[in-house]
């Protein structure tokens, strides 16, 4: 896989190595994106350009079994390529899609979001989801090449854009300190000094799933803040003005830096460091349901099984270990004592 | 990917690896291979059943569908176990579902008919159709075994044995001499005769596969007699009494193998002892379609681009050529030569 800027792409299609080209979009991206990337690259072949709606309820099998046949109707075959232009639904749904149309045809991420670019568009998983249960349907495959442009931070609200850094964030806990220390001295407003995260970032990720490409062992490492994030993203996603999830994910890091002190060996200074730097980005963010609630929506993870809930803890910064049993006593301690101690920050 | 009998499916329940186990057959399976299969086995854990409607059209998305809640609903998880047990459609709908559910959970094959049993069941090629179009949505997956048993023979009409015994045929043209003359020495109605070639017939396979997992050279060898036989294959489908597609293959590997002497170097010595075996197991296998038609149908084969038909043809026994271009007036001379001659055997 290459990773690489809209130069990038053009060589690629310059190469000509394949019979025909299409573009997944949703209405968003189509408006947003699709003009300004018609205008910088110049394709050899003229796409055919397919549009789903946005949000969620796309990531379908009904999308998909639309899609499948648009591509054989519009001529796709083994030698096609399709890129997928938009935020982690239209990756993973392009993704898949590419993935099993005819065994497998080439795709192209084009993450058009912080949050797909740091996270979604590398790593080779691609997701629908069966009803309500996220990317239950899907497979590990590999873009040909994913890549990054930081005029599409610019379409972004800034809401979202720091959504997107919690991820970076996250990747500098869990292995990579300088890129950390960058990270809290990073000005989330400021597109630029932002993207200029992205690299580093997304190399965090490139060497786990290097070493363990089906999440057998480190690769779970990149759910650190998930276990209860995911939780708080789930419970809040039918409220009028539901917790974006690096939100959420920002929330999940402060308890599992918590949890580490007593659970993994983590040093209480670090910990409160830690915990201050994150607060210092999210402040706004509280969860605003029970404790039993988001508990049992855990438990109900497909990560996790016969009661038990595992975390992601930290014995240090960039040491992270996995399969943390925690009990319910333990958790609501940890949500008690974090509420506390931010309310004194 | 291990191949064995019952025995290698034991030991590998015996090692309890797996959280739950589900077993994919369709009505025929259901009633004669399954309470054989449960008697057999000493299942760890009950497994439960999935039953889908016998025939290609059971290789839908729409059963996809229901089969991936199904697994959901009976909680399937990513440590489950599915077992396909049934022919070529079963093999083939089970491994893309097993591949895709959760991003891809184990899946042992047990074939129950000859073809799927030398063909469909290695390889790791899995596939549903969309509509008419046959395995257009599909993966790479190996599964974690093949199980083969001879008992399942019993369960087949011979007609089923002799197409089956095709693509046995075809293993040693393309690559096994040895296994080409046991084949020719071989009563195709005599069940342990014909599963004594299995597994030399299955190693070509294997062997093929090693080299190029995903089509992109060798593996295109196991086209041979496929260009022509899927078409006429298609063209009879709808017939009151269709032609089966191993016959079909029998048909086109006579008509590859008359080609390759004047577009493959194949001395006509060879080419005519070959046909002469081929045919006195499929004496009867007569296209009675339009030469047209059938071009018509190959011309439309993903395989094939721009109005040219691609032929896997042969320079000598065990020396397969793929990617040779055959035009409308070589084919057409090829079938009226191949049945002057059949005539006069």
């Amino acid at each position: 896989m290459q990773l690489g800027d809209l130069q990038l792409l053009q060589s690629l299609l310059a190469e000509n190595r394949w019979s025909s080209v299409f573009i997944l979009t949703d209405e968003n991206t189509n408006q947003l994106c699709l003009s300004s990337l018609m205008m910088c690259i110049d394709f050899p072949i003229n796409p055919e350009i397919l549009e789903v709606e946005p949000g969620e309820n796309s990531k379908s099998v009904e999308i998909s079994h639309q899609l499948w046949w648009a591509l054989n109707d519009l001529g796709a075959d083994r030698k096609s390529l399709l890129i997928n232009l938009g935020g982690g639904m239209i990756t993973d749904l392009g993704g898949f899609i590419a993935s099993t149309f005819q065994r497998g045809i080439d795709f192209i991420q084009i993450p058009t979001t912080l949050l797909a670019m740091t996270d979604a568009a590398i790593g080779g998983k691609t997701g629908i989801n069966l009803g309500q249960l996220k990317n239950q349907i899907g497979t590990f495959q590999n873009p040909v090449a994913v890549i990054l442009d930081q005029a599409w931070l610019e379409t972004l609200p800034s809401r979202e854009i720091r959504s997107g850094f919690a991820e970076i964030i996250k990747h500098g806990i869990i292995a990579d300190q300088t890129l950390l220390e960058a990270c809290f001295n990073t000005d989330v407003s400021n597109q630029e000094e932002v993207f200029q995260l992205l690299e580093p970032s997304m190399k965090v990720k490139a060497n786990i799933i290097e070493i363990d490409p089906f999440e057998q062992n480190e690769r779970t490492f990149l759910n650190f803040g998930h276990t209860s994030g995911h939780a708080l993203e789930s419970l809040t996603l039918q409220d009028e003005d539901p917790l974006l999830h690096g939100e959420c994910v920002a929330w999940g890091m402060m308890i599992a830096t918590l949890l580490s002190i007593d659970c993994g060996g983590l040093k209480a200074e670090k910990a409160n460091d830690l915990i201050r730097s994150i607060d210092s980005y999210y402040p706004d963010i509280q969860p605003e349901v029970e404790i039993e609630k988001l508990w049992e929506v855990m438990l109900r993870d497909k990560k996790n099984s016969k009661g038990k809930v595992n975390f992601v803890l930290l014995s240090d910064v960039s040491k992270p270990m996995n399969n943390v049993e925690i009990s319910f006593e333990q958790f609501n301690k940890a949500c008690a004592n974090l509420q506390a101690m931010r309310e004194e920050l």
